[in-house]
């Protein structure tokens, strides 16, 4: 079986981190006989945008929607305002593409020590399902008075049912089929009380249809906090578009940082194109230095290949990951080593190829 | 010189830190001869909703603008929701008296550890400054199509120039005054497309009246990853409402807990009084077992000291805070012992009482 892959390596670590990726992608096919990968790379980027004024083409979206899956590496540069780079790419891909769900793991790797001086592997191991279309990345404002002291900025945070639902439905679906019956939904309807008394609402009447999930509503600020003191009592947390991506990298920094975290931009449906890709940015201060951990990209292909239907393959690159920071020989400096990007995406392909 | 204390001790265990924080003041006024506080309470709480259908009287705001200072303890009872409560009260008064700062020290104590592995008290000491009183917090929108699938609810967050001005301003002068000059501001202008640009536009503006200082913006999910990976690297931080509530919980958090998170919440012209309250909520699960940890509040009433420009007094109170944490003997639950709230508030009294 052929999968198409589109590939944005996109600015910055993009492509170094994503040439890990791919290689990873080739053991893979000399791993599994009846598997290919077509890659197909596409050049956008803060350069493209300052080639043509804009992050992809007219058709860019349309050129995408052909694939089975999308890789990205990171998207940016101090060129380019990041609003720009982001708006005109990743989430017109996110939107389009209904990739609703931003499926990112917050787990402690064997071998690795987190942060948090009293925990460890067991502990540290939950699911974050972020919401990835709506809410707070709205896209909706604008600006009154600009020039004078009376200027004021206004951006709608936008809720809807059919948004809250459909991201519920997953998050409760994936407790229950990680035999994981807990779901703590973020919310902030103390504070805010238009948005989230509204996303509670919705959020207890899909509880209804998963009686055996045991939900607990949490204001944001106090989940972070939890984040800290007990992370052990969370499975899978759903949170809304903003509120899932502070968590999201909050969950990273307790599980060892962010050269290490992955995400899918998942469309559960299958109907469009999923893209996975390193929660990391472009990190312009390390670009060029090979110095950039290739883990997090790495790991999103492992959970590409779990999203493809093959979660044999998927473990298989996890466990070899986990295997050279186990040995410890091979590490990135962001985790306590010296290796280059390229040493650490080798050893884990070798210890993938010995499986 | 006398001044005017209104106390709101709120619901769940807010009475019984108020009582701590209240024995403190009697203390304060036998340390220092020429001082006196006249305090009164107003008993507006969730009981006082159920009864009367609102949180206060009407003429709750007039009444409390005649203090010097307020006193709030906690907030919040399952009987009542929350927005409800927190609308009615707390948000009010921040707005009507113009507390515009929320300022929050993350300051780890002498005599705890962080439960970040490798961070001690050098690392640990930043302030963060909470715009409290625009922003996220708007009390603007509505929703559309109830009751039908096609059901939204929009929020519309509101950020001034105005409103931004001062809060900047205010980390400014204060990262001056301490002779720490670097302030991050906490964004999401790649994400929030029109408030968050207009956010750093007005913060950048502002920095150009202070070129000593040292001016960072980072996003908000990374901001919130470096407070676990490198707290080190902040003197003060400034943050829009929504954003300074996650992280100065989150602040809480790597210093020790909620159980000891001060607050203040100020206005700086002095044309209103000031509230100065835990950061903590009203925690039913433990109101009435005697077991919580007025340090929040003992706390908040060395920033009330300072506030009212006794810094010698304020300075004293978070002595004897740290003395009977060095000591190590009397402790509440939360910080590893089985001390009582009294038993807790007693030992500093007398710590106090003994300088
Ligand atoms: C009670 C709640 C609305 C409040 C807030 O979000 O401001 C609290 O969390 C705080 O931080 O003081
Ligand atoms: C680049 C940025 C807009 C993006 C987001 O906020 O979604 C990133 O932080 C992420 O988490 O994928």
């Amino acid at each position: 079986k052929q999968y198409e892959v589109a590939v944005i390596a996109g600015d910055g670590i993009g492509p170094e981190v994503m040439a890990e990726g791919l290689s990873i992608l080739q053991t893979v096919e000399k791993l599994h006989g009846g598997l290919s990968f077509a890659t197909r790379s596409y050049e956008w980027n803060c350069s493209y945008y300052l080639q043509h004024g804009r992050m992809m083409p007219a058709d860019g979206l349309e050129q995408l929607r052909d694939h089975d899956v999308i890789l990205l590496g990171a998207i940016g540069a101090p060129s380019v305002p990041d609003h720009v780079s982001v708006w005109e790419l990743i989430l017109p891909i996110r939107r389009a593409f209904q990739q609703y769900v931003n499926l990112r793991p917050a787990k402690l790797l064997k071998g690795l020590d987190s942060p948090l001086r009293y925990k460890g592997h067991e502990e540290l191991d939950f699911v974050i399902v972020r919401e990835n279309t709506e809410g707070e990345y709205s896209n909706m404002g604008g600006r009154l008075h600009s020039g004078t002291p009376y200027e004021l900025a206004v951006q709608n945070n936008v809720f809807t049912r059919f948004g809250i639902e459909r991201i519920v439905r997953y998050a409760m679906g994936l407790a229950e089929s990680m035999g994981r019956k807990r779901v703590t939904a973020a919310t902030k309807s103390n504070g805010i009380n238009y948005s989230m008394p509204f996303w509670d609402e919705v959020v207890r009447d899909v509880h209804k249809e998963y009686p055996e999930v045991d939900l607990s509503l949490c204001h944001i600020d106090a989940l972070a906090a939890y984040f800290i003191s007990r992370p052990e009592s969370f499975d899978v947390v759903v949170a809304s578009n903003l509120f899932g991506d502070i968590l999201t990298d909050l969950g990273a920094a307790i599980v060892g940082g962010l050269g290490l975290a992955p995400s899918g931009n998942i469309n559960p449906e299958r109907e469009y194109p999923s893209m996975f890709e390193p929660i990391h940015g472009s990190a312009p201060d390390i670009a060029g230095k090979n110095i950039a951990n290739p883990i997090a990209t790495i790991w999103s292909i492992s959970m590409m290949m779990n999203h493809l239907g093959y979660r044999d393959l998927g473990k298989l690159i996890l466990d070899a990951i986990e295997d050279v920071l186990v040995e410890g020989k091979v590490r990135t400096p962001d985790i306590g080593g010296r290796a280059t990007t390229q040493e650490l995406g080798n050893a884990i392909n070798e210890k993938l190829l010995a499986h």
